[in-house]
């Protein structure tokens, strides 16, 4: 469809090809018939792996095929009706899934909180618990805290961070659930291992994104947490988020952690957009917004250079929310330094341009 | 995974491999970047092609990932939370959704309604509505008539059976909806085209299946009616089933219509079942439940029979409900001659072994 | 606003006035300042009297003003969004209340079952338990038995008969709802003791009617298994059926047991419907539809009585759902012998027309 | 129950006794047979005098016993589930309804905003309906404003003001509900006729408050926009609250317009909340959080003082949210200048206490 010329895409990982190794996990599991509905082999294996990869022997696994179902139906069976959710302000659940946590948990609310930098405040959590009005039947009652890691700011929780939320959290008898979305790049981030991001640091729900590491398209509700199965399983199937062949979900989640390719394809984007944060921070009139941990670049720059850009083809989110000329670069696996490099350049020519 | 024997799968159409078109739709579309969530040109080439399939210009499609999503989410548009939705007692909606079809409309109620052989009785449903309390507020408001072609029994309805059931619902100011998991099927058993089952025959919303044609699965909401389109965008997305990387979605999409595909894979399925069913109704103790005019062949048999092909490692879908001793086969594109004749000769085997 | 003739109004009983035991009550209850929100005097000391009149230490009670919001909040917070109810195909809940227990329930399903003269057959309980899909995600999980006491055919069921349905119900781990509306003409009709005819017989959550016996309009949700205590709580706030001023409410439910107004009532009503239905039954063409047990009397009379019956200015349920040609008359506290004779006066007159 | 000492209650209006009128309205009501369900004379007439009230022909009302169902049922029915609706961030609905709003429309979301001294900042509206993503499937849709009048900073907003307001809401596509639990108090603040405060100004549902003026607990929903009205009419009844014996709320409704008492108990407690403010004012280290226009009173005060009330038996809302230090008192058609006397001089004793 597309010319062959180089594409200056860093709109979202999404944009990106699909990993040639969730390919083959794909073709290969096309041979003859399967079973259907997770009785198949493919999942199995992933789930065997799964334990593993977490080393947690005991966790079960639900895939789907959006992130956006996997954290509305982790949420909808950890929340009831009266229950609210703490997120951060920015979180994806609060700004971009068209209210799907609401409609999953049947009208438990959100309530956003502060933190810079994408990251949760612990004490903006605690003054929000210690003022809440548990027991009293006219407010909703705070239920569970959602952390989202890596952030939407793209920086990074530590576990050390995330335990000093969660604590908070359960120690108000809430639960936690974890937007995992980017979480190959978190760990890559912080190289701290998917245990030590996820139950050791007290998270209870985790969804497992892979489609931003290359995949078709596969989320995994992760439930470390005996007590939200139930309500898991059935709410998955209810929304008709349980797919009949599972064994391609299968395959892919296998293939993500198969040879460290979560961990080495979210290495490369991290990388990249370390090289571009740099490029472009060097530029005359470029701040960076958030520090650069994983893989996304958040950018004020002048409008001519973003003009400049746009008319250069590149994509990216311009003026990302909530803040006018605030721009979001988002690297992945596909991303090439040519294309950083390409991209800086364009820039480089934005502010040539600029009176001096 | 499996050894390279014969497979001798006939549980549903789902435990097929993909068809090769569908594979290699996609990995023809993975090449490069491409913007996410639609805007791209295989989405915007399967629409158009939809609506020359359809003979409609102004029909609006929406992707996702399961038949159980796409029902729901046009189900849910379409009906009030104080509606009903009037279904054969026997439809997918009823008995396999888990109540999606209530959660995504919140509530609504579906109504069962008895038909020979899978089909609605337009008597049924014409009672039903005659003695419906219309504008009573203490009572449910029928809202919806929803449709399943193939029917769960396997048989086709005629555009003419569709029209005069359609009549009916607009008679009262009902919508139609039609359940197409296996609209090919139907389509090829008839020999009518796509509109005449659809919109030429007063359905106002189909839900098309690709999944169970051989595609990796993408079933796809298609409104004939504009005023449900706000609803079915929002609907679609707030419950997670807009699908990222859409691109690949549209791909499989347009396969389907490709070299007529469709029908083709359809055709194909639909001979396979005539083979089976003759070939088992020519076996003692074998009685056929529903007349087979698509892929699926429902039978009694005796016990022995039915000991036989389990324990001959045939798969299917025993004591199917809601009859005990009736037993469903399904064919699919990937059904091959050898395997039916060689699940007909394991029935025969069970059949020499009764006493006569 | 009525002349001062004698009115023949068997609609309901809630066309009847309000019983002067509860007018007093409210007026003695309106006394100075009282704080809202159930932390008053009436309410606390309803709530104890509740625990004498059933027997039971623990119980919780909820007031609501209607009897539909005591059933859907009840139901609501016994059965998950994935349960089903099991009730008569003409319990209340099915029939009339607008689809309110899966508005409360956020779209669990109700499954109608058959049953003589009002009652659930034990046999059709069994079945559809016998065949539910326990543990399969496809399918609706049953969670609750709903009961009605008396029935909708105006039969009361006895302990014995409830705890042969509870005992079906529990052992599948199901709960047991019962709507009591005319709890008090079931336990009139069958001599039992409210402890006798809830929780001693298998009752987990039950509505008290008084409306019906002659209050302004309370209803109250009992709970005898406290692990629902919490969800029925929070369901009746965020349904907006915490009212304010509950101390009206609590001064109700207690003029509803003093000096056994509840248990006057109900004889009262039961006896004038004892009287009407052989009055009824003596006339030529005249058929009881059901026993006659409590309140309620179902019948089958030659048209040209009932249209006598609509000229002489009698309000009934005419043609009362679902069989035409049958219709109810009911009997409260302040139905008169008077009126009683009256209506069967006019019948008569309707009978005398008739060609012999 | 309580001796018949001075009750010095400024926690509610609902802690107040019922005014004589509507027990006068009710007993009057309870006279023989009346028609269930609206289709008796006492809520046909007061239906008629609405008309009359608000100036207004085709309105269609709908009452209710609470205001958090009277708010639930209005929002339910103009917002859908993914809607937004925009309100002070300190609204009733967003504060003390335990997300009744987000149940009755199966999960829209509240937008809370900012405004001084309870109103509103049409400077904020704007600014949130700049920004909204309109059209963008990944949002909520703003939907409806929500405006409190009184607010719940005790403040009255002027026909003009309002008028402003909705003049934006409307210019965006979103319809408008005021909740009016104390419309009176505003009308009589602001000296603006019933029209004026609603539909003149742009109002386009309104929920009607008789509670807090004195009678038993009627609500009422007026809806000024025909488009609203069926799913208002089904949402009322299947969240059950339609009550069954609507002639005793229709005959509130009368007596609340009846010989001006709305406006009569309204000026009456303004006044005495003016003479309270006024007393606490002139007491050392007290001050006004907000501007009397109604019938509340925020006051900072020491913390002596505040403990002297508490000690004295004095009721009102200590350390109101949500700033710590800040308290309400409320008054009534039942507060007396004797009672507001008495607690200024328990206030001023407190005062005393304290070093100077």
């Amino acid at each position: 469809m597309k010319p062959r010329e180089i594409q200056l895409d860093f709109g979202s990982e999404n944009t990106s090809p699909v990993h040639p190794a969730f390919v083959a996990a794909v073709t290969s599991a096309n041979v003859g018939f399967a079973t259907n509905f997770e009785a198949e082999a493919w999942t199995e294996r992933a789930n065997q792996s799964l334990r593993a990869f977490f080393e947690h022997d005991s966790l079960q696994a639900f895939t789907v095929t959006t992130g956006t179902a996997a954290n509305a139906i982790a949420l909808g069976a950890m929340v009831p009706p009266y229950g609210t959710i703490l997120c951060h302000w920015d979180a994806h659940i609060e700004t971009d899934e068209c209210g799907a946590p609401e409609m999953f948990s049947f009208g438990a609310r959100q309530v956003p909180l502060a933190g810079e930098h994408g990251r949760l405040s612990p004490a903006a959590v605690s003054k929000h618990l210690t003022h809440a009005r548990f027991g009293v039947v006219h407010s909703l009652q705070p239920t569970a805290l959602s952390l989202t890691n890596l952030t939407e700011a793209g920086t990074a929780y530590t576990p050390g961070q995330i335990k000093e939320l969660t604590d908070i959290a359960h120690r108000y008898g809430l639960g936690v659930h974890m937007d995992g979305a980017r979480f190959a790049n978190a760990a890559a981030a912080v190289s701290a291992t998917p245990a030590q991001l996820s139950w050791k640091s007290g998270v209870d729900v985790l969804t497992l994104g892979t489609t931003k590491s290359g995949s078709f398209g596969v989320e995994t509700i992760i439930s470390f947490e005996e007590k939200y199965n139930t309500a898991l399983a059935y709410l998955r199937k209810r929304s008709g988020h349980l797919v009949p062949k599972t064994r391609f979900l299968g395959a892919q989640l296998q293939a993500y952690m198969d040879d460290d390719l979560w961990l080495k394809n979210a290495r490369h984007a991290n990388e990249m957009a370390r090289q571009l944060s740099q490029g472009l921070a060097s530029l005359p009139g470029v701040e960076l917004v958030h520090p650069v941990e994983g893989n996304e670049v958040f950018v004020r720059m002048p409008e001519r250079m973003v003009n400049r850009l746009s008319e250069g083809g590149c994509k990216f989110q311009r003026d990302w929310r909530p803040e006018p000329h605030q721009h979001r670069f988002v690297c992945s696996w596909a991303t090439s330094l040519e294309q950083v490099n390409a991209l800086i350049s364009v820039a480089r020519d934005g502010a040539a341009q600029m009176p001096s």
